[in-house]
């Protein structure tokens, strides 16, 4: 059960421009993190984009569809930065792929102290190996499925919209 | 949904002893980590024992079962040492509960650089919501039932016995 | 030897906002870092400003002149953003106090992997107590008089201005 | 001004050994280290011996020793543990070499959270620029003469043993 990882970028995988003081991004913390933490599950890394996911237009988000039908994977997980997160999981799971596909990301860099990352990261590892075909989000220790999920923007936290 | 997690000590949550110049324990770094991750999912802690798997004996083992029977929740983490981990899940497994336990641990104690226990912690929460009754082991991004399982020694590895 | 520490802000202090999701000021980290590091030489703390050293204006550079003259020390720290910190050493400098001040900071921050900070906070610690009256810039493991130091900004680094 | 940094192990270059679940040595952190702080004082590396210092044997020391004599710089730096490192600076001591050379070490492993190794380096860069010939001790933010200094086993500090 081979898993696929789609690196889009989001605060998950921002890094500090000492340069120009500011976060931006270098390269993904994936290969080293999943290393770290002793992850035996293969696991295919698709360097897919950088990018902040306000910066996210329609093509971005197409060329991570387009990533999810041809891979050769049916379990997939995409990190993305979570203030569009919601809107590329509704495109997604309006693709009805007949795939399992989680999305989860950050809501502090993992180069930064106090990091959700890796947290996020194993919650989505789990989920894409249990879970049956369909879209979902992993944020905060929970599942949420693409079309019962708002960010409270106050809190920084997901939720259900059902709830 | 709410889940008990029952800390048990481990190298999870060892602690570098200045004085000493070794790891022992001081306080769980649970609260902490849960806090961190953002977590939102209801989760009761249990304070059961700081101590070595290494030095679990059956007493410790039994307090542990205890935990398990008594708890309110159905969904239980047990948090422990990798050594005997596999041990104590035969106990659990064989009394048979009507509740689905998941026992993680760490090669690397969360304290040290390079620590695989929130990860594993990530893959626990997840494991613990969504499946059904049972004892399991989350380790290395995967679940393990308990009379399926192995550790590796030479690798530091978990793996299933059957493969 | 009472040292005084003014702590003005800059990168040495700066702190990822989840909300925000960019970086700012949440409180100091220096009285954590103290403790952590074991330094017993006596500190007072003073919480002079949190500040970019980009928007520091005249008056917020004379509140530090004030505080160095009116400190009863005689041995002063400043940190201080690294943007305008020259700017502050020569206003310091020309003053003329009797006493010995070592301006530093971060090119990365310390909430952030792959800080400099408590590096130069150690040689800052060192040079206060072993220099005579004057005011220099301790980063990147150099002293430098504050009439003698440029910061190249392509390399991120202080360099000597005679050099 | 060149600085030679001689390499000894200690607790500060110590390294969790997940395998055998203990503290012991793989290599130096301190290429990283010095990378990390933007340090840009001309540094040798020495990579002397990577031990505990209660397994230092007269033979140990005779070598660091050795190296000081042999070094073409006249500014050393010794990474050392704290256990014996008054017993190596008393030898270096007494051997009233015409080099500044200051002793150091830390009390947690850099490797580890909460670790005193990147301050005392900090502190031991600029002691080594500053001070005249002679050998010292760099530890807790203080300097201490090799001839006037103690370990406070309980507290885990150094102090003057004049005071």
């Amino acid at each position: 059960m081979r898993i696929r990882i789609i690196i889009t970028g989001g605060t998950f995988d921002k890094d500090y421009d000492a340069l120009r003081g500011e976060l931006t991004f270098k390269e993904s913390h994936l290969p080293h993190i999943l290393k770290k933490v002793r992850c035996t599950v293969p696991i295919e890394l698709e360097f897919n984009q950088l990018i902040d996911s306000l910066d996210m237009r329609k093509v971005n988000r197409k060329r991570i569809l387009g990533s999810c039908i041809n891979a050769g994977e049916e379990r997939i997980i995409i990190t993305h930065g979570t203030d569009t997160m919601i809107a590329t999981a509704r495109l997604l799971g309006k693709a009805q792929l007949e795939k399992t596909i989680i999305l989860t990301g950050a809501m502090v860099p993992y180069s930064v102290s106090g990091s959700d990352a890796v947290f996020n990261l194993g919650c989505s590892v789990i989920a894409v190996q249990l879970l049956p075909a369909g879209v979902y989000i992993a944020m905060n220790g929970r599942i949420f499925p693409w079309d019962d999920v708002v960010k409270n923007i106050e809190k920084g936290l997901f939720e259900y919209r059902s709830a």
